[in-house]
């Protein structure tokens, strides 16, 4: 088989084989075909597309380049949670211990962050002691004992998908939808879990810029799950603007907390709620969705959805003293408040322009080395439909920094007010 | 500026400046941007195109990584051709003898031929002593002199050119109209013409395979001509059949000589008549067309042509006796006739089935390493609109090898013998 060939049959618009997409997932992941010839392929596939058979194989090749985990002896229902990534997104921080405080079993593995702000990863890192590189053992004994952890993910797990990300990065090749559903599902049904249970993002502050290709992108990773035997979920949620207040690593955690304890943000509480009553009924925790909803909201104002974070963060050796007591984690040297310049409703807080300016103040990597500042980012005083008058403080910023007048300015900017009150809906649509 | 903006520009179908276009064509060329990059830039050339604007921006930014001849001190019309290639097209070493003998200046700068058979270069190199590796001032000397000369192309020209061309050779992005036009009419700027003279091939044997794209690519080349002030004309022509009876190197050159004496087959000589007219027309040789004709087909039958070329042949180191008696050429080992198993009128021999016969016998490179066996190749006994009966030789195979049994064959199938006689038109359209 010549890659030549592989290129010109998917460039004219021809569905690829089984055997060929092999072909060219193994080469690349062994070093027998080169990457210019696989960034050519990419761009056909960009252009061209690929049909749910091919990209069902495209996701089994590249899982075959990796270890797939078996968590058989783990009893219960294991479910992995992934989101496409948002501004402010700290949702599984609180569906993971909220979920496992009724039984489900969640094991979490994550990337890093690349991008506006760290990764689920990089803000539980923030928490002085945090362990995220726990060996297959410690996972194991963590997930018998406390239900649940968070890890990063391992280097030996899908191995091609970091080598084709990477070329993909640079190459212009990011935005095709069987290649971002063979990316996330070939991890996720790599780690092994029963449920795989996904937040699709959609608005400026997402990947994902319109609901059309959010809908393609979930049904194909939907699909992708029946080819495997898997049960995916997908909720797509609005990211038009930042989903609660805080932005930023350390900010988050201490957000996360607050909503553990029943005193979370209206939105980001609902989300969580959301995504745990879908993932406690799929888990037949209970067959009522409404029951799985009551279920959830209790253990989030009674104390069992906190107390279980304490123990995921105590088993992963994170100091427990921060999760009591959120005022000793470490803050910025400028606090400084943003003061509106219009008076009106708040329409939309731009959640793109949010999510560079925490980025700018520290929060987020611009490049891959480079290193993020835990007490660094945004705290939103207001939100949408909120009423404001000139004057009045709408946002916080933290930051080591010491030039910040633009990053101010494009905060200000992000803030759409007019004198309507216009309603942004959070949850679009739910798919399974 | 970065390179993956550039490719992510062009990948959303937008128009690319001067300079983004200068900044990957040199950053490519100096080893500053890789060749993932550049190929995944190609298949997005391939499928969104380039206008004319960006097409002449991308042939100088690939002019300027080389060398450009300046030919001014040469006096007279200087003429270079240039053929999109074909089976059995030696109508250079026709053509060129001819216009010079007329007076036009015929400085012809030729690539090694990777396919069917071998480039004119290669042809040329089927005669003993034969050098087409002259410096600057042996072109120049030949040229005063004789008027004409053919040799292999400066490594020095164009140098973008080879890299881009071995990229897309393996990345699947031949095929692209501004690629191949910038492509081709790079070289033929950089050497210096004042008209570019070309052959667009369409049909089985051509690279261009549809008349549509063979039409769009001529416009293309005659509007870059435009850009640089360069007069380009375009003769498209037939290659569903080969031209001529000879395939082979040195077969060739002899088919060559047989119509500078005037006895070359019909269609080889009305095509080379035709390009000679159309370039002692735009010489200003003369401004009748019909007159133009009588003084070609006049040169290819009173000798003058042929003795135009014995002086190059000569200038360039050839043995000359070769010349006078072609029987002197090396013969290949096997000359084995292939007869007709049908009765009819011959409507159409498959081009590109006989290209790749002739190469299987030697005539050609598969691989770029591969040696070329002059005396190798095909005669073809009989020509479409002729009549045969079953048993007449149809066929003559030259070659070295032991093993012809399936190429037989293969000359067989490629032989479209029918009751009626179906005429092809030889001279498709003329361009300018």
């Amino acid at each position: 088989m010549r890659m030549v060939d592989v290129i010109t049959k998917k460039r004219d618009g021809n569905k690829l084989t089984k055997e060929e997409i092999d072909f060219f997932v193994k080469g690349f992941s062994n070093g027998s075909i080169p990457d210019y010839q696989v960034s050519s392929l990419l761009m056909a596939i960009y252009f061209v597309g690929m049909d749910m058979e091919e990209t069902i194989n495209l996701t089994r090749s590249m899982i075959e380049t990796g270890v797939v985990l078996d968590l058989d002896e783990i009893k219960g229902y294991k479910v992995d949670k992934h989101s496409t990534g948002g501004v402010g997104d700290k949702t599984s921080l609180v569906v993971g211990p909220l979920v496992a405080s009724l039984g489900v079993v969640f094991p979490k593995m994550s990337g890093r962050g690349l991008g506006f702000t760290g990764g689920t990863i990089d803000k539980l890192e923030s928490i002085p002691g945090f362990n995220v590189l726990l060996d297959k053992k410690a996972i194991f004994r963590e997930l018998k004992e406390i239900g649940m952890c968070i890890v990063s993910q391992s280097e030996d797990l899908v191995k091609a998908d970091k080598l084709i990300y990477s070329l993909r990065d640079v190459t212009g090749t990011v935005p095709s939808i069987p290649l971002i559903a063979s990316s996330i599902m070939s991890k996720k049904i790599a780690s092994g879990a029963d449920l795989i249970s996904l937040d699709v993002k959609v608005g400026s502050g997402a990947f994902m810029k319109d609901l059309d290709n959010a809908i393609k992108l979930s049904k194909c990773m939907i699909e992708i799950g029946k080819g495997f035997n898997k049960k995916v979920h997908v909720i797509i949620s609005n990211m038009d603007s930042p989903l609660g207040c805080a932005i930023g690593n350390n900010l988050e955690v201490i957000e996360a907390i607050n909503t553990l304890k029943g005193n979370g943000p209206k939105d980001f509480e609902k989300l969580c709620l959301e995504f745990s009553k879908r993932i406690i009924y799929d888990a037949k925790i209970t067959n009522d969705l409404d029951e799985a909803y009551k279920l959830c909201y209790d253990n989030l104002h009674n104390g069992k959805a906190f107390n279980k974070f304490k123990e995921f963060v105590k088993a992963q050796g994170g100091n427990i003293k921060y999760i009591d007591n959120p005022d000793l984690f470490d803050k910025a040297k400028n606090i400084i408040e943003i003061k509106s310049n219009k008076k009106g409703y708040i329409n939309k807080i731009i959640a793109n322009k949010i999510g560079i300016s925490s980025m700018k103040l520290g929060a987020g990597r611009e490049k891959k080395e480079d290193i993020i500042d835990f007490s660094a980012g945004i705290i939103l005083n207001k939100k949408p439909e909120d009423f404001v008058n000139i004057g009045d403080v709408i946002a916080t910023i933290y930051t080591n920094k010491d030039n910040f007048d633009d990053v101010i300015k494009d905060i200000l900017d992000s803030f759409i007010i007019s004198d309507k009150n216009i309603k942004e809906e959070l949850i679009i649509k739910f798919m399974d």
